[in-house]
């Protein structure tokens, strides 16, 4: 057994806040189980009914809601229910397949408990604050990810609305409607939410490494996110054939030359960190078609994904080179034929540095250990980053990563990432 | 478009054999469709649809008719029908899933056309001929091959009979209860069938590999065959983790050590093809869960098959020692497990240089080029000769290997091939 996370000498904590943030991950993680985990498909009724859950125990506190043209949860002091412009805290619901309950959840609770605590203890924040509890951002379901972050900023492309559903095959669009949204101006790539009007953007995530479990910290400021670019479907053909009687010069195997173009990069991986860039490469779905794969069948065809990520532009750039030469040149040793389908890419994204600072010295009035690091997940601040809100993000001590049933976050941590939050939006104005 | 199969200068076919050949395979088709292809799954309700359409066929054709202990169809000459010695001629009926119609089939029909011209014709065979139509051969319905000629010769072994069906996930043994076989013998090791009783075996079998196509050859006879060893499931086992951040050092990636392995084996394969010895080397199914995957987590789990023959039990036993090997080295580099799970066997085979000799001679006696080769692809008459019958087969030239919806076989070379046996039955009587 690893041993328990810690918290820094002399952080107290409230148990009535600590018991309240236990009920709300308990009472949705019981609105959404999968298999193993929890399951909470993007722009599905799992999503709205745990948006329903949201809204009530907000109203029950007091506080003020409604649904933004993307259907994602509004949450606000009632105070601030009228403010032109605001602080934007929040993050998404949904979650991959028997994924993990608190990746976005997390980041959505520390909204509303920002707003919970501010209610009950009767105090005013230094600028109106708005928390939305957003839907779709995994890729798992449909391929894009960011998807309601990309929606309100009016970025969200037509190649992104036509994706199907990895269950039941219908595009992204028929499923944002299925939820109520109008798709017409995201269609004409109009915002549904005027980035002027959003002072900053705060997001609360768990960490989904194992940075903070090393370093033994509670927390960090997030300076910066990776880009990707990614492949949800790589078709690799070849021809199929008897596994006994064709001699290996006239093979053409899709599933060899696949492990060979993944041994490939794997190696270019090594090579790249070795010069000190930043790099991380998954293929997380294989498979030959399982209608037609058999032991003693050379396969036609087998699928790949493939996730790419870096901090630098550069890299990415290089690697995208990279995949395209390869995959010709294995094309033609092999004699297949490797059909990469759509790509998505998303920039790295710099987090602003006043938001940063001002996070941290939150952290240090709190008696924190002041840390900055990396996001190596993406998550939707990258998008209010690059439609030019000032973003930044609080990351919290998470065991096991995230995307599975494992991730543990301590209810503790968590308390300790909200505070950060809190105290951020109670003193600071920076605009001011 | 490749140039159509040419026949030998001077062969002359009978038309209405070609009609009746033409329609036997494709009624049996038209009971067997699959999306692509022909499916007959062994021990199914759609292979027992086809031994009752054999049954018929045969007995409008004035044969005799029976089921054996293991339910495959038995046909003969009603004037040897009490014969306690016979040459087995014969093939299974059974298909890959969206498999061609040719294998395994087409060794039936010649069985049954062989006593068809002799009733037609009215004519004594040299010694008594039992024809065969036998049950699941393909490893592709639950992992084991020669399932039905090895419960014949009492080798089905009790891993076999438990092993699980690809779709429903029980035994062997219950659908082969299923079709109504008595498992008692089974279990306990006993003949279904005695050897002794077993002259020869005789099967016809479409060639699984491109050779024949290449030296424009109707036919051949096979000198020996492939023995193998099979993992249906290989799980390779490592720790999945969010795909954009977790470092390469934490990583224990499933996939990247699969494909590592494979392009090992690979590298190993062409350097034994150097040497001059025998080999090939596939993976023909290869999944992430289905239920787990997705593009942005690295997958816990991969599974794969591996499917490794070679006409030499030297070599065979080297690659066993070379994949334990490399698993175990591959395990400790990329710290993930490999389970290989069960494995199947099957020695390499000797064909009865009589029995080949005697067919050779029948060839000649046709006018046609006499050619003799190895078989790459297993066949119950593996299990037969190391039963201790003498066995031999005859290949037919196909276009675009077996297992898969474009075989191609044309009725002219497959009445040859047919010509060849009912030749050799007519004539040959070396005991005798």
């Amino acid at each position: 057994m690893p041993a328990p996370a810690t918290l820094p000498a002399g952080i107290t904590l409230d148990a009535e806040e600590r018991a309240l943030a236990a009920r709300l991950f308990a009472e949705i993680a019981a609105l959404s189980p999968d298999r193993a985990g929890v399951s909470r498909p993007a722009f599905s009724e799992v999503e709205s009914a745990t948006l329903a859950y949201l809204e009530r125990e907000a109203a029950r506190a007091g506080l003020t809601t409604s649904y933004d043209a993307g259907r994602n949860l509004i949450i606000v002091l009632p105070e601030d229910a009228e403010a032109a412009h605001y602080v934007l805290v929040g993050s998404h619901v949904d979650s991959v397949p028997m994924g993990g309950n608190f990746d976005g959840l997390a980041g959505v609770i520390a909204g509303l408990m920002c707003l919970m605590r501010a209610r009950a203890r009767g105090e005013r924040l230094a600028r109106p604050v708005r928390v939305i509890a957003m839907r779709g951002e995994e890729s798992a379901w449909f391929g894009p990810c960011y998807i309601a972050s990309k929606a309100l900023m009016g970025v969200l492309g037509e190649a992104e609305r036509a994706a199907a559903h990895r269950g039941d095959g219908r595009s992204l669009e028929a499923h944002m409607e299925s939820v109520g949204i109008d798709m017409t101006p995201v269609r004409a790539g109009r915002p549904l939410m005027q980035s002027s009007d959003i002072i900053e953007y705060i997001e609360l995530h768990i960490e989904q490494g194992p940075l903070l479990i090393g370093k033994d910290l509670p927390a960090a400021i997030v300076s910066g996110i990776r880009g990707n670019f990614r492949h949800g479907a790589v078709r690799c053909i070849g021809a199929e054939g008897h596994s006994g009687a064709v001699p290996r010069a006239f093979r053409r195997d899709p599933v060899l030359a696949m492990a060979d173009l993944l041994t490939r990069l794997d190696e270019t991986w090594l090579s790249i960190l070795q010069k000190g860039d930043d790099l991380v490469l998954t293929a997380g779905i294989v498979h030959t078609d399982p209608g037609k794969n058999a032991m003693t069948r050379i396969p036609d065809e087998v699928t790949f994904s493939l996730d790419i990520r870096s901090q630098s532009p550069e890299t990415l750039a290089g690697m995208r080179d990279l995949v395209a030469q390869e995959m010709a040149q294995i094309g033609r040793e092999r004699r297949v034929r490797f059909e990469p389908g759509p790509v998505n890419t998303t920039a790295p994204a710099l987090m602003d540095g006043r938001v940063v600072a001002g996070l941290v010295g939150a952290m240090e009035r709190l008696g924190l250990e002041p840390m900055v690091m990396a996001s190596g997940g993406g998550h939707d601040a990258a998008v209010f980053a690059n439609a030019g809100v000032p973003s930044a993000m609080v990351f919290v001590r998470n065991r096991n990563g995230s995307h599975n049933p494992d991730e543990a976050m301590e209810i503790d941590d968590f308390l300790i990432g909200m505070s950060i939050i809190h105290e951020y939006l109670s003193h600071d104005g920076l605009e001011g």
